[in-house]
This record gives structure tokens, C-alpha cells and sequence, in this order.
């Protein structure tokens, strides 16, 4: 059934708006009351086995026959330019094969035509110098020793308020604001809204850089038969990665075929192809060998991407009932040396209440430190650490439960965007949150003390993300002659448990065990999909294989109606078996009737189409935590955080619980523990590796309540899901912060919240 | 649009003919005077280069990192028992892994439930004994001398006349016939119209073992992932392999991957799984580790297969016209220790001729020799040899042109069969042969004397196999965003240039240019397709690839309207451009409009339904041979072959006359040199290797006129496609046969025609 869709798409460097006819999905969403067996159900991971056990094969498990060993030197300066570099004793050293740079690779635009793939000016100290690749890891990197480089040292800019000073060091030609100039965003009037309110908060609200620290590091496996380039990729987009490549080494795509059957986290930081991915396909092609360059731990640390630090400022104008009136948001972010896309810092403050008048500019600000990268609800956990501190702190000054303020301010999408959200359940978020912590035992500032030098004290914050997928996605399934089932679809599974989930929809529909469908991932040869990014993999994915799988359904169906001699409508399909309605021994199993079959396949084709556009999808959600403050130490101990969020279906709630654990770990770590530090006079990064960079450790885990709201959206797409990646990360800083605010009756906005912050605001130090 | 087909469908062992729901493939046969631009072309192997230049990697090419070597350990004994197996001391063997025999290795029914795969029963010189896994090649070859095994040495029988006498020894307790008795066809009443027979003549003929020896030999290379195995597989059936290897190890078919993406020669002795496929995937389990099983050419020679040697007995009645009355065919296929299915011998004469009364009494018999495996035109070639033989004396008899014989006695389907024929352009081929040959200059027996020594003659023969394909396939095309097509296919190129034929389908459809087009195929995770054997490829996946292309073509054709603003009915799509009717300027490229639609991903499907059911699909052809022999030597030299069929479109002509080529080439091989040697005392294979067994060399390669008919079946498929596979080797032996009997005035029927058995004839020899 074709249909017509108005899609943006880019074209030899134009993004356009065109009409597209399209293939339709006219599956109804599947009812909130559905009776499901498998959708639903606390399945254990299909791959679990294969991940815990050692056997599955990452890409940096990948070991080709013949394979040579990339490693990358590295800037040792903040800002300098190439002046001279002779790789001479490096080609010569024994083993090394092939030593690529500005002076032999081709010119190739990276970040988005901001710098070359070799550039001779380098921007941040881990900037690509020069690649050489060996026999083996050893001879590689002994040879790096051996290539003499002449920096030209110039001045640098580390801080980002600092780089939009005028007069401030260019970071590029274009100026130190990623863009050109701030992005502003407006609605009502805010000045004088904010002059007339009858109450005002003003907050100034840091958080740091984050690194992702995925488990498996940045890299690429590059391997060439005749014309054709195999990439293991780490990445969390092989179609994304395999456009790149492409285009960057000038080829056709379908001479690129990019692998990623399993990765090992990526959180953002594996978006897009990084130079490694191209360093080792042009290298691989060079030496006629396969090629691998993987990041070391300590090059995850200074060139694999960051959450940039940001700086914002917040003010609020209210009534004395709590009523915003405005939101005047102002932040930076510092994006390091190079950055596509601005941090979307400006969302919750458009978003999240019904306030009339709001006031958002913010910028993306280069500087001469790593990369940014998204990184799991990139600009939303951000800003929501300024808003949901501010609102708290608003409350405080009032004498309100914050929570009735948040309720108060409850904005419907027609009050604050064109199009009314497809659903929202953020009260019941609300609702089931405070219950699991039990919000009635908070009390006003400085909160109770519960022993000798500790104070308990409990905070809350809001959560909003997107949760539309990002279509399209295609899927498809193929039965064995032995009843067994395939699906393929070329999306991928960084970590998240996509392909459980994915499983679980295609054997809900086929009503066979989770065991007699194989789920493959991972591969350009298997059917597009979107990025794995942006909570968007079920949402997209999931209602392709689900269409796929109904049409299998029908498939079967159809060929059971033949060999029992029935009406197709007669047929059932119930528990792996066919059934004419009505008389229960004209059956016929699955498998037997695909084993009758023999070698005419029953097959399957799914299509997740555009999203409805006339409203607006989003997920919602809150948590509180509740913790305690050691007045003599600084101590900040995390007792438990209730995480309750509306992200429509829950397809397992196991692999629910496990995002809701992950993006409330990670969140913690912000809030109180981690911190990318840069030496301010060199810009040389302080805290390489896991030794000196703190992520949080298994003592600091707090109970975590992982509470679903759970009702479908009825919109979204044919299974009601919207999707939890980053929803479960976004309130735990603001949250935490606001819990230890009440502890001590003080605020520190500064995360994160390091003992020695939490002294200083007691002043108990200078 | 869903149809109701019969199919043999196996299940569980039993086959079952059942009716089955099937989608439908309704397009149009191409018709033919269609203007193709690239079907029909002489385009060139599209992956010719990679074959040619070394970078194709074959199974043979894969070297999966920590791979270990294993070797096998073969009888020595043609029969015999294992008594006592002791692999101590290899098992201690350094760098010894694993040795698999019948001790330890699990009881895996092999040869169709008529052996195991370790089989203590040894049934001929080179049965498998035992296996040895070992770090490198060298180490698992000594490791074999250390195997220690005491043979129980039975009585054996090695001919097959032999073996059918009563009190035999038996090669399987079930006897010495496969399937238990000769096989009788007999249409009218053969006793009475010989006896009635104006003129009769009798033959007896033997044709000789002939081996493959593909270039690539046969062998697996095993890796598992988890409870996933990769199987690299040497294989003319990739969905087959997978099916038998899943079923030997007991583990659902979605464990198993079967790849195969280049392949270096089967000609049907890599129809099935080996023993070694089986091989390395327990040894792989067991070790985990990969494992790399691949023949030796001296196993090639032993253990690999062979075209079974034939006795035949053929006795024709006629009338002094020529018109013939009566066939009386009997046939014994020599098929070695192991065989599952006989030898189709009875085909050429049940069909060939419109003869009224028919009979043929065939039988493949066991004997303690290698195993038999089909071999281009199994049974045809040699049954050509006896009839067309047969034929042509009787023609010399009559005093009658041989080619006037066969027209007298052209069979139309319904003269020998209950259907007719989709199509049957047999006269076609035999006006084109004669004209190229020069048939006119051919002279009644002893031909004439073209120099000292020297004599001239002319033969031919006439070529009937089957042309239907073995449906069901299915393909899938997807876009790219740069306008780059891929399809995918679960078929095999065993080196007879199915990609590219197939390319060059989807490209028309398509009218994008060939290297636009990259056909994947190779991989069980594409789409199913059957068997590449029997001349079927191109007739069961050409239409599926077809149906595939054109409907992404209608795809295009609705986005394109979209794009251009018009009706799809009104946008054709010629050279790469879409364009609106009587608006030249209204047009988009191919890959213009691909990438305007971004990731909504034009796609296809194809499918290939069931055969029509009230016809019967058969190619046919004709070869003439001009030979000289040297009558004081005994040497034949075929000075030219013409070779003209009927096997419907053409879809490249290169590719057409390479696979005339080789059939002419390797038909000349069985009719001159190749004979596969087995020590009658003892059953040692006496010609291992290609120093000892005589292919064809350079210098004996006659001149080659590859001569299409070209018409287009107008019912077999959506292309008019019938497969040009085996059809080149069926009539050349029987071709050459006849000239050399033209030349010489006496009839050699015991092929090869070695110089010993010329002089022989000639009385020149004992």
C-alpha cells in the first residue's frame, strides 16, 4: 500500500524536503490490553551466554589471516602546526609496513570539512599525527618513536568562556562557535515577564566533561577482497559507517560492507566512522593485508569523545502558588576541537512546563581539548541539571513540594509546541516514583539529621527525551525447513539488548518459542536501519520485524489452509501450531508444515515507515533519590534512586530494568564522581585510563527501583514502544544534586558534587 | 498473488507430493524480439578479474586466525575391517589436537543411511578411517603414520558385471543393485518389433570412470561462534551443505552458515556435504577452535568422486528407410562404494527418437571402488554414446546420411511423453552443426585418405537434458543511497559465470550499467536457492532476480512520480533516467532519485514459482566432429567440433561459448584419454593425481564453434531461459566416436579410443 511521505534528505550536500512514495505499515498498533506470552516477559538475553561466556566475537576479536597492526601517533600539543616530519627510520624499522600522513595519505575531509583526515595543524593534544602499521603491535608502536616531527607550537584555548572572548585564538577559520552564532529560542516575552514575576530563582549551573569509557574501545578491522572492503566496526551505525567509508575513500557503497555482529558499548561515541575506520581501509588496501587499528584504553581517554562541560545559567520567574511565568536559559558547551552538531541544550527548557514566556541561547564552543561526542542524552541531561535544580530551588524558596510544583506546571504538547504529544504520562511517572521512595518523608532545607555529622536528604527531577524512532528500518524473516525462524535486519546491538527484544516481537507473532528464532544484526548485507542512538533502535527496528513477522504469519497461514484444507480466515496460529477453528485435531505444527514446504520458504518483509505527522512523540519520566551527606568527610552516599519512566510498551522488563540501572550509574558518576580534567595551561589530559579517571565502583551503587509506567502510546507505531536508551540517565545528576541540596541546605550546582565541593559549601574549607 | 502448486516435499524421511500455497511470479516471459542493451551482450565476467588476479577468496583461500589442519586417514584396503584402532600415541603427537574415528566421534549416518560417517567397515581404497586435528599440515600428516590400525581384510569385488552374478560379495547387505533391482522402462512391445525389424543393429559400449578434478578440490573449513558454526564449504549447494551438516550434528539449521562465495569447479561432485564438512565442524567444537579440512589432489583422485563406468548394451530395429522401430537399451553403472541415487542412463533413449517400442534395462551397481557422484549429465553422456553410436551404424548400414536418420525419427513431446515440449529447436541446431562442419563433405565409411597414413572422417551426435530449473529461488535488490544496486542470492557461481548472467538480468530491468549492479551470492544468509547442477541455475535464479529488479523498477517509477509530479504510469525509466513522458526535461537519474529518498530504501523481491505443469522443458543440441587419425600410430586428432544448441535465450554469449568450451573439452577427454585406473587385483587407484590421469592438454584442443539457436522458451520461466550447463558434453564423445569410425571403417565402442585400441581395430595389435 504506497503512501507519501515529506522526508528530509540530503543530497550532494543540500538537505531537501521532498515527497517520497513509500511502502505503508497499516498494522494497527497492538492494544494496550493485548494478551502477550513473550512481549512482556523478563526473557533472558539471547546472546547472554555468548557475551559473558567469551565466545562472541567483537571487533577487536577480529584476527584476519595476515593481519598487520595500526597505531596512531598522537599530538603532544594543545595547538600546533606540522612544520616537518620525516618517517624515514620509522619505514625502516623491521616489520613496519606502511607509515600513512599528510605527506602520503589522500586528502580527505573529516568533521564535516573542518579538518582533513591527516591535518599538518593539530587542535587538541591525542590529535591524529601520523599512522603506522606493522606485523605487529610492538614493532608499531616502536616505531612511532622513531618519527621525527617538527611542531610548530601556536597558542591555544582551552576554556570555552574564554574562546568566545573577542580577540580569543581561532580554533578554525569559522570563528569559535560551532555554527558561526548562538542559537536562540523564544516564546512569549521573557524580560518583562521576568521583571513582573513575584518571585525569582537565578542559578549558575556547571557539569563536567564525561567520558563514555565503553568497554570495548574505538576500532576497526579493515579487510580487502579484490575491490570489495570488509569493516568490523565498533560502531553503533554499520550503514552510517559504510557511507562514510565510502565516500571518503571516493568508492561506490556497495563495494563497503560493514560488520558489527557484536559491540561493546558505545553510548553515543560511536555514532559516525572514526578516522581509525578509514586509516585502516586505506592502509589495508596499501599493504594488501588486513589492517586493524584499535584504540588503547588511554587513547579511549583523550580521543575517543567526551559529554562536553558545560556552563549555564538559569533564571526563573514564578507566582507565590509556584506558577512559572518564565525561563530566562542561557549555556555553553565546550565541544573541544571538533563537533558536527550543537548540543540540543535548549529542550528541557522549551519542553518541560507550561510556561509562557521562555528564553533559551545557547552555543557550542570549540576550544583545544578532545573531541565532544554525544553521549547518552546529549544537551537534555545537561540542561535538565540547571532546570530541575532551579525548579527545586524555586520551590525551596517558596515553602513548596517541589513535586506539586512540577504538577503545577504540567504542560500539555499544544501549550508549548504545535503538535500535541501522540502520549505523556509523566504523572504517573510522578506518582510511582514517589511512592517507591517515599517523597512524603522529605522535609523542607536543611533536612533531618539522622546520625552524628549525616544528613539525609531527598531530591527529584523530570525527565523528557525523544522516543519517535528514526525511520526507516527494514527487517526480514525466512523460515528453516525445520520450523526454525531467521530474521536479519542490519541494525545493531551496542550493548542495549536490541536484539532480545527484537527476537521476543518476531516470536510473539509467530507464537513459537524465543529459541526457534535467530535474530542476525551487524551487517550492511542485511536490511537497512538507523543508528543505534537516540533511544530510537526498538522504535524504529521493532516495528519492522514485527511486520515481517506478521507476514510470515500470513504466509503460514496461507500454506496451512492448503495442506488442512481450509478457509484461510479458519486458520489459527497458536503456540507453534496450525489450527482449523473448530476442529482441534486438523492441526499441523510449524515446523511440520515448513518441513512439507521443503525449500519453499516461508518469508517475511517488514517496513517501519515514516512517523505520523501531526504529533509529537516524546518520553517522560522522574526520579528521586534519596541520600546522605557526611558533614565531617563530604562524603555523598546515594541510598537509592526510584527511576520511573513512561517510554510506552516495555517489550522485556528485565532489559528495561538493566537501561534503567545503566543510565542511573552513569548519571551518579556525573553527579558526584567523574571529571575529565585537562591540564589548563597545556591542555594535556590528566586523567588517562581507568586508574585515574573515576567511574563509579560497585560500592557506590545505590538500590535502584526500576518502575515502568508501561502503557503503549497509541500513535507512535505499531507496537506502542518509544524507546528507554537515554531516558534513565537525564534527572539522576539534577535529581541527586537536589537530594543533596536538602541534606545540607545548601546548593551546589558545580558537578560534580566531590567531597571537597561539599566542605567548601559547609565551609568547612576555603 | 498466492497460488496452489504440487510439490515432493520431504519430511522426516518420507517424501510426500502435497499441494502448497506458493506467492506467484506472473510476469510475462521476455519476449522474443525484445531489445535488450545488456541481456544477450557478450559483457565480461563481472568478477573475472578478482578470479583471475588472486584476491577471490575461495574456501580453499580461508585462514581464520588460530585454524587448525586436519588430515585424513584412508584405507589402504578395498575392503576390510577395522579390528583394533589405537591413535595414542598420534594423540601425543606435539601440536596433535584431536584424532576422530569411529572410537570417539559421534555415530553420524552417512551415504544415505548406508554408512557412517566413521564407518569400521571399510568399502574401498580410500574410505575414511580416521582424522587428525593438528596445529599445522605436517604435524597431522606424521601424526597419520602413528595411527596404529589392524585391518580385518575381506574378499572384494571390483566389476560391476562382477558383482550382479550370483554369490557375490557384497558391498551392502542389502545387495549389490542400488535400491534393490535394475530399473525397466518399456513403452510398445520391443520382442516382436525387433524380430519384425527390416534391418537391426547391436552395440555393445563402454564408457570409462572419469574424475572431476575441479581446480579448487573439495574441502571445509569449520568455525564456530557460540553455538554457531560457519562452515566455508567447496559446494555446489550451500542451502544443501546446511540442511546435511545442521541434521548430522543434530543442531537446528539457524546454527549453521554455510559460505561459499567463490568456488573453483564442482561439475556435480560437490552436490552434497563431504565427510570433511562434517569433519571439521566436530573437529571445530571440539577444540574450539577453527578447523580446515581440504582434500589433497591425490584425494581428489580417490575419494572425490567419479563419472561410474558404463556397460551397455543397445540393439535398433528400423526399416530400410531409417525409420526406427525398435530400442532395446540395457545399462550397468559401475558406481562404486557409495552412491544415492542411479545413474539416469535411460533418459536419451526413452526420448530421443519418436521409436514406437521401447525398452531400457539399467542398474547401478555397487563394487568395492570409489564412490560415484554425479558428473555433468550423469547418465546422458553415457547413454549418448550408445544410442547415437548405435544410430549412426545403423545410418552406415543403410547406406543412409546419419543426419537424415535422426530427422526421420524427430520426436514432438507428445510422440514420447504425455506433455509436449515447452519448446524444441533440435532441427534448428542440427541445420546450424551440419552447416559449420561442413556435413556435405562427409563420405560413407572408410572415409577418405587425406594423406599418408592419414584418414579424414566426420561424426555427430544429438544432445537431450533437462531445462527447467529446480525451483523454488528466491533474490532481493536493495539501493543504495549513490544509485549503486545490490542483490543478494543464496546461489552458488561454481565457475560457470552465474553472477554475472545474473547481473546483467538485474541491470537491464534496471538500465543501469553493469558494475552499477553488485550480485552477492554465496551465503545461506541470502535468500534460498536451490542446487547449482543440472544446468538449472540460470533457470531457477535468473527469474527470481528478474521478478526482483522489476519490482524495485516499479519502486523507482512511484518515487520518481512523486518526485517529478506526475503519474506513474507516465514515468518510464530508460539508460539510468527516469523520465515523465513527452517532458524530456522532467527527468532524474537513477542514483539522483535514490538519493533524494535517502534510507527509504528502494527494494525487491523475486521469487520463481513452481514450473508450468503441462509441459516438459528439455534443451537439446547437436555436435559435429571433423578428426583425423593417424592409422600408423593410432592417434586421433579432432581437428574441429560444432557445437549449436537449443537452450532458449542466450543470456551471454561469452559465457555461452566458455561453457560450450569446456563440455566439448571435457567430452574430448572421456573419448580420447581420460580413464580412471583401479588395480583390478587389488583396487589401489592406479592414476592419482594429474601427472598420471590424462585431461585434455592444450595441443589436443580442437577447434570450437559455439553455435546458439537462441529462441526463447516462450512457457518455461519469465526469461525463456533452459540452461546450457551439461548440454556441451553430452554428444562430444559420441560425436568423436562416430568420426573415428567414419575415418576408419571399423567402430570403436570402448571409450576412451586410446591409439592402442586404433591399432587394434585396425589389426595392427593384438
Amino acid at each position: 500500500m504506497p503512501r507519501i511521505v515529506k522526508q528530509k534528505v540530503e543530497f550532494e550536500g543540500r538537505i531537501e524536503e521532498r515527497e517520497v512514495v513509500l511502502e505503508g505499515d497499516d498494522l494497527p498498533v497492538w492494544p494496550a490490553d493485548a494478551r502477550f506470552t513473550i512481549v512482556g516477559a523478563p526473557v533472558t538475553r539471547v546472546d547472554g551466554r555468548e557475551r559473558v561466556g567469551g565466545t562472541a566475537r567483537y571487533t577487536t576479536d577480529q584476527y584476519p589471516a595476515g593481519m598487520l597492526h595500526g597505531v596512531i601517533l598522537r599530538s603532544p600539543h594543545a595547538h600546533a602546526r606540522i612544520a616537518g616530519l620525516d618517517v624515514s627510520k620509522a619505514e625502516r624499522l623491521p616489520g613496519v609496513r606502511a607509515v600513512l600522513s599528510h605527506l602520503n595519505a589522500p586528502k580527505i575531509r573529516w568533521f564535516n570539512g573542518a579538518s582533513w583526515l591527516f591535518d599538518p595543524e593539530l587542535r587538541y593534544v591525542g590529535d591524529e599525527v601520523a599512522a603506522v602499521i606493522a606485523e605487529d603491535a610492538a614493532a608499531a608502536r616502536d616505531a612511532l618513536d622513531l618519527i621525527e616531527v617538527e611542531y610548530e607550537v601556536l597558542p591555544h584555548v582551552l576554556d570555552a568562556a574564554a574562546a568566545i572572548r573577542p580577540g580569543a585564538v581561532l580554533v578554525h577559520p569559522t570563528g569559535n562557535i560551532l555554527g558561526g552564532a548562538p542559537e536562540r529560542y523564544e516564546r512569549g516575552n521573557v524580560e518583562p515577564a521576568l521583571a513582573r514575576a513575584e518571585v525569582t530563582v537565578a542559578l549558575t549551573v556547571q557539569t563536567p566533561d564525561q567520558l563514555h569509557h565503553s568497554m570495548e574501545t574505538h576500532g576497526s578491522v579493515a579487510e580487502w577482497s579484490g575491490d570489495r572492503l570488509t569493516l568490523w566496526d565498533s560502531t553503533q551505525h554499520i550503514f552510517g559507517v559504510r557511507r562514510q567509508v565510502a565516500v571518503a575513500l571516493g568508492i561506490p557503497m556497495d563495494r563497503v560492507r560493514v560488520l558489527s555482529p557484536f559491540s561493546g558499548g558505545g553510548f553515543g561515541s560511536k555514532n559516525a566512522a572514526g578516522k581509525y575506520s578509514v586509516i585502516a581501509a586505506l592502509a589495508a588496501r596499501q599493504t594488501q593485508r588486513p589492517v586493524r587499528v584499535i584504540f588503547s584504553r588511554i587513547e579511549e581517554s583523550q580521543a575517543a569523545g567526551k559529554r562536553p562541560r558545560s556552563i549555564q545559567k538559569i533564571r526563573l520567574g514564578a507566582r507565590r502558588d509556584g506558577t512559572l511565568t518564565a525561563i530566562d536559559y542561557w549555556g555553553l558547551s565546550n565541544v573541544g576541537a571538533y563537533r558536527a552538531f550543537p548540543s540540543p541544550l535548549s529542550g528541557p527548557p522549551k519542553e518541560l512546563y507550561a510556561c509562557p514566556n521562555v528564553r533559551t541561547d545557547t552555543a557550542s564552543v570549540f576550544t583545544h581539548t578532545g573531541p565532544a561526542a554525544a553521549f547518552r542524552a546529549p544537551g537534555y541531561l545537561e540542561a535538565t541539571v540547571a532546570l530541575e535544580c532551579a525548579v527545586e530551588a524555586l520551590a525551596d524558596r517558596l515553602g513548596l513540594d517541589p513535586l506539586e510544583v512540577r504538577l503545577r506546571n504540567y504542560a500539555e504538547g499544544d501549550q508549548v509546541l504545535e503538535r500535541p504529544y501522540s502520549s505523556k504520562f509523566l504523572r504517573e511517572a510522578y506518582r510511582l516514583g514517589a511512592r517507591s521512595i517515599g517523597w512524603e518523608r522529605r522535609t523542607a532545607t536543611p533536612a533531618q539529621v539522622v546520625r552524628d555529622g549525616t544528613r539525609r536528604g531527598f531530591g527529584m527531577a523530570s525527565q523528557i527525551w525523544g522516543g519517535s524512532g528514526s525511520p526507516p528500518a527494514y527487517a526480514e524473516i525466512r523460515f528453516n525447513v525445520d520450523g526454525t525462524a531467521e530474521v536479519r535486519i542490519g541494525t545493531q546491538d551496542i550493548g542495549t539488548g536490541a536484539k532480545t527484544a527484537l527476537t521476543q516481537i518476531a516470536a510473539e507473532v509467530l507464537t513459537v518459542p524465543v529459541d526457534r528464532v535467530r535474530l542476525a544484526l551487524g551487517d550492511t548485507d542485511f536490511p537497512y536501519s538507523p543508528l543505534s542512538a537516540g533511544s530510537q533502535t526498538i522504535a524504529s527496528c521493532g516495528p519492522a520485524v514485527r511486520m515481517a513477522a506478521e507476514e510470515a504469519r500470513r504466509h503460514l497461514i496461507d500454506a496451512a489452509a492448503s495442506v488442512l484444507e481450509a478457509a484461510p480466515e479458519d486458520i489459527r496460529l497458536e503456540a507453534g501450531h496450525l489450527t482449523v477453528a473448530g476442529v482441534p485435531d486438523r492441526r499441523i505444527s510449524v515446523a511440520e508444515l515448513t518441513g512439507r514446504m521443503g525449500n519453499f520458504t516461508v518469508t517475511g518483509r517488514g517496513f517501519r515507515g515514516a512517523n505520523p505527522n501531526d504529533v509529537t512523540i516524546r518520553t517522560w519520566g522522574a526520579q528521586f533519590a534519596e541520600v546522605e551527606v557526611d558533614t565531617e568527610t563530604g562524603a555523598v552516599t546515594v541510598l537509592k534512586v526510584a527511576a520511573a519512566h513512561d517510554v510506552g510498551r516495555v517489550i522485556n522488563p528485565l532489559q528495561y530494568a538493566s537501561q534503567i540501572h545503566g543510565g542511573v550509574i552513569q548519571g551518579l558518576g556525573l553527579a558526584l564522581t567523574e571529571d575529565h580534567v585537562t591540564d589548563p595551561e597545556t591542555g594535556n589530559v590528566l586523567d588517562l585510563g581507568f586508574d585515574a579517571y573515576a567511574v563509579p565502583r560497585l560500592p557506590m551503587i545505590p538500590e535502584i527501583d526500576a518502575l515502568a509506567v508501561g502503557i503503549p502510546d497509541p500513535i507512535a507505531n505499531n507496537l506502542g514502544v518509544k524507546g528507554v536508551g537515554e531516558p534513565p540517565i537525564i534527572p539522576t545528576p539534577a535529581a541527586i544534586a537536589n537530594a543533596v541540596a536538602n541534606a545540607l541546605g545548601v546548593r551546589i550546582t558545580d558537578l560534580p558534587i566531590t567531597p571537597m565541593k561539599v566542605l567548601r559549601a559547609l565551609g568547612r574549607l576555603e
